[in-house]
């Protein structure tokens, strides 16, 4: 099968979405925690989590205004501070129900089951439980021309993870804890290993 | 295990670098392609895929300078075009070989060998057999301030894709077809399905 750009335009908008965004392939299910100026509480599912750099450490999370509930960037920005949150596979349905379109004030915490729980005075909540926990700063918001679409880039906190998940080396074994990975705009997998290999050399 | 930012600052490099490489969890594998305006063609795993819009279809890629080749941002900026490629986990090994720093001007089409082809006339090459295959063009490069990242914009040509893996309401069913997923440097795995849920409402 083959579709070019011509082919992409004439498709119906709906396909096109569900086409398109699951072509990206699969990402991290990240649950994002934040916390409103009048401090009403905010969780809502990203799948655009991109790793920017180790030292300083800092990751980068598209916001689609289109798409995804503009309360956390609107808190993000207001604040300076959000969270981040990966939960187990078991979890997928709670995790997916975060992208309901709950009027703003309205706690997505309450509304899908999450317990929500604050670290150390940290302004926004976290997932209690989930098995990553990463405390995120607002560092820089990067407008992409082409289509509208923000970047935010944050930089890590703090993170908490049990100690078995992290390997004498640094890895992260997200695998061994079934850790939620998604793909497109609704569905749910976890990640079966076929292994890690040794720094490539020609 | 609790790390703040002084003790991520603390951490052994090579520690640190696998740590939060493999913490920003599960990523679409992709081999990019290729070629330098004297014709040499360049293959390169990649673990930074965004979804940026559906329509126009864009796709962003993030270049670290330090840890990706030159190679492959030098090609798309000289040439305008690029190839995405999705290949099985079958292949894990072979992708994963395509990271090593080969001298410029050898093609790692070669060295792994993965099979290139040319499509249409289209600039850059494909992997020959790649599960999904889609032809780039470069739209946009965006340097992030923070750390000197480099976010290149592109926009969707056209795809190539068995259609059976075409769902009828356009999902991509790429864990039928056991697509290579990536986690940090050097873990790969493939997606095992929990489900597909269907749109959220509260």
């Amino acid at each position: 099968m083959q579709l070019n750009q011509q082919d992409l335009t004439g498709l119906d908008k709906e396909f096109r979405r569900a086409f398109i965004n699951s072509l990206a392939g699969f990402r991290q299910a990240v649950l994002v925690g934040s916390i409103s100026a009048e401090g009403k509480t905010n969780l809502a599912i990203f799948n655009s989590l991109i790793h920017l750099g180790a030292n300083p450490a800092l990751f980068g999370l598209i916001n689609r205004p289109d798409t995804v509930p503009r309360d956390t960037l609107q808190n993000i920005q207001s604040t300076g501070f959000y969270s981040l949150n990966y939960v187990s596979g078991a979890d997928y349905q709670k995790a997916h129900q975060t992208s309901a379109r709950y009027p703003t004030g309205v706690s997505e915490f309450e509304q899908v089951g999450f317990e929500e729980v604050f670290h150390d005075g940290f302004a926004a909540p976290f997932v209690a439980g989930a098995i990553v926990q990463i405390a995120m700063k607002f560092e820089e918001r990067i407008d992409i021309q082409r289509n509208g679409t923000v970047m935010i880039v944050g930089s890590i906190q703090e993170v908490r993870i049990d100690h078995s998940l992290v390997e004498a080396d640094g890895f992260v074994n997200l695998s061994a804890a079934g850790v939620l990975v998604s793909q497109g705009l609704d569905a749910y997998f976890t990640a079966s290993p076929l292994g890690r290999l040794p720094y490539a050399k020609p």
